[in-house]
């Protein structure tokens, strides 16, 4: 028995996202399909973040266990099994490693193309959201993320999660070029959605139409529908895991 | 009678190139049907960079004629009414102008993915060419291009061009970022596929399979079948027109 560790990389777009479901194309699906057919044996994949539908990630992590021989060239069997839009940077033995439960912190980055029109380049990458928007709010919302929180308002009500309680290490955002501004987030764990609905949140107090002190009230727990709109997959991307 | 000019930019994945062709969706073509619909009359579009089918522009001028009245929003219209791999920037009165007789130089940029494997979100973007290529080569080459050469091995031998000098303004790799580099050039005019055949025949010098005096010799006028490849369209950017 030998432990794998995988680091990938992959378009969101055209995938159902990272866990496999019955009838869609997903990240996990056509991984473990080529990990089958390389390896000549079932293997079943840990992920240290489980993306939805249209969420990239430039830098995954994998791992799975198996007692079949691994050659150095499991990397580009890989790579030539599945789709373009998915790329394995790199395998490597990893005694006792687990992606999930080694994992310390995730970071997200969520894109946000505030210039108009949208650029023709941005269109699958980044959210399209013109108009007017007060950064200076927007960066008050982030100041006020770091810690621990309850984030039972930004997860859906219908959820598998246990405890809500997620513990911000840094959050922020950025202009990256001209056109965009980008909201960075790292935590011990995020819950499904989470990125999504604090950005579409934060997006309305940017926009006047919800209030700072109300951003913070929710972060002391909430019903989910107290929260703002969950912002569309394709402008978020997992960027890193430590561990 | 009033002059226009339209600022623009598209993703090439999916036009056949600037210039209209029966039975093909081209920029010229979405644009020219989208200005006739918006304006109520035909219009012809004059153009700085005819791109070929596949290749990008990040920055591309048109202009146009028109004796209708024509409003603050038709850039907006015309956003609505084209496809999103296609926007337009900006649409200004410019009395007089003409986007093609006008233009002084244009400039191209050609990226290169030397890194493996490909990353999906390069996959429409950039040539994959991982493998060893030597870079002081490829820069020697670059080096030897400002001025004025015979770029007749540089371009298809059915031809429509008369003259085959054109005047090199600047030329050079850069790298962007750890996984692509990026050809530059500026030139006051280039010929059909000139930029892909100078990408394609200096990646062969970068590679150890043609010699630098080789590309010297060839800028000196040359049959086509002495050059190199014609790098495919979609790592090409028109990138900007200097007026």
């Amino acid at each position: 028995m030998a432990t794998y560790r995988l680091d990938l990389a992959y378009d969101g777009s055209r995938f159902g996202g990272w866990a496999v479901q019955p009838g869609r194309r997903t990240v996990q699906g056509e991984l473990e399909a080529a990990l089958a057919r390389v390896l000549g044996e079932p293997v079943a994949l840990r992920v240290a973040g489980r993306t939805d539908a249209g969420v990239h990630a430039i830098a995954q992590v994998a791992s799975f266990v198996t007692e079949r021989p691994v050659s150095a060239a499991l990397g580009r069997a890989l790579n030539a099994l599945t789709g373009p839009d998915l790329a394995v940077w790199e395998v490597a033995a990893a005694p006792g490693f687990d992606a999930r439960r080694d994992a310390r912190s995730r970071r997200y980055r969520y894109r946000v193309e505030v210039a108009r029109p949208p650029s023709p380049f941005e269109r699958r990458r980044a959210l399209s959201r013109p108009g007017p928007l007060d950064r200076e709010a927007l960066a008050a919302c982030a100041a006020m993320l770091p810690g621990t929180h309850d984030f039972t308002a930004f997860t859906p009500t219908e959820t598998e999660h246990v405890r809500f309680e997620r513990d911000i290490l840094e959050a922020g955002w950025r202009q990256e070029g001209e056109r965009i501004i980008a909201f960075e987030v790292e935590a011990d764990a995020f819950m499904r959605n989470m990125v999504r609905v604090l950005v579409g949140t934060m997006l309305e107090v940017g926009a006047g139409r919800r209030g700072r002190e109300d951003f913070r009230r929710l972060l002391g727990g909430a019903p989910r529908a107290q929260a703002g709109e969950t912002a569309p997959p394709h402008g978020l991307y997992l960027t890193a895991v430590v561990y």
